[in-house]
């Protein structure tokens, strides 16, 4: 298990529905010793990329987004989920569907911050259906700018979004990727990401387990 | 003038019905380095202080939070402005009014990640009326916990709320306070917080000045 995948063992707290509530360590209390750790993965995972600014949406992905940012010493613009009095100016919009909110969110950034000389990491805390990051990538491809990756903290495998963002060729690096949880017994399985996804380096004792799964029992 | 001070010059921008636009730098685009320099700031105003936690409010004040709480090696916990069918346990609210957005929030903090052993130091990116600020020194003190002190990035100076918090006795620090400005010349009037708010070492020439206000006229 990597770093982010142990945290998630030791703190995570499975919830009916297929909720992973990870809210004492990274969406709601955030230990920032844990971003950093993520954020210098994600450099490590993008390494000879060109990026020279990070795309997050309000609120979960902006302190992930803001720590990771210091590796790779850029700016970070956060999208914001509705109309707000302040933002004027032309502006991208994107309308996307929220999973948690069963609602429609109008995401929204600035023009005046992405051009087509921009070189854009995406980053979220999750990726679920991938509807929010769905609107960041359309809104990164109307300013003309490149997406050179995303960057997830966890992945919700068995939810389609990590699937369709793949197979539109974007690298998509997910720290974690849950494959499976079970609400009754608090299991959660991890998806090995093996060698191949540059995990090597973080969790190479799980390498040697060679299956595509593997189950964690919570605290 | 401070590094913030020189920066709202260079960048912000004001607008009529005294908004002073920084999304360039602070609240929408922001600029990490600067984030860092505020940190650094607030670490230095504060010392001594034995803060264990950081508290903010979703969307800008988490940036600034996440890259200060480096300087005080704690964790962050944002308080988040509307029920999410994720927070369920016991929680702290507080009901608060938006100046910006000219409504009726509920501040929510879970009760489990604020307690009458913490020493909070509450991060935000403005100060206007301080109704956002009540609501989070409301939380804090409802957990039992101690207010520890208060930084923020831009006190608009001409409205109330900082006079409140201070006559309240906090120790209320503002990088920088605008006490005036003028849309259509585009100037802004910053107080001199001298040497006594410890703003010495960033604006020792400006102490020179000696006047209780200065002014600066944006590019």
């Amino acid at each position: 298990m990597n770093f982010l995948e142990e945290r998630i063992v030791k703190d995570g707290v499975v919830k009916e529905g297929n909720v992973l509530k990870v809210d004492s360590f990274l969406n709601h209390q955030m230990d920032i010793k844990l971003l950093d750790q993520m954020g210098a993965e994600f450099k490590r995972r993008f390494a000879g990329k060109p990026i020279n600014k990070i795309l997050t949406i309000e609120a979960s992905g902006i302190g992930i987004a803001c720590v990771a940012a210091q590796h790779f010493d850029v700016p970070v613009v956060f999208a914001k989920k509705s109309q707000s009095i302040n933002l004027d100016g032309d502006m991208y919009v994107a309308e996307v569907e929220s999973f948690t909110h069963k609602c429609i969110n109008h995401v929204i950034v600035a023009q005046k911050f992405l051009s087509s000389e921009d070189h854009v990491l995406i980053i979220d805390d999750f990726l679920a259906n991938g509807c929010a990051l769905q609107g960041l990538i359309q809104i990164v491809q109307s300013s003309g700018a490149t997406v050179e990756g995303i960057g997830i903290a966890i992945e919700k495998g068995f939810q389609s979004g990590g699937r369709i963002i793949r197979n539109l060729g974007f690298q998509l690096e997910s720290l974690a990727i849950v494959d499976g949880m079970d609400a009754a017994t608090g299991q959660i399985q991890f998806r090995d990401q093996g060698a191949s996804a540059g995990n090597a380096a973080v969790s190479g004792a799980q390498a040697k387990n060679g299956g595509l799964y593997r189950s964690s029992t919570l605290d």
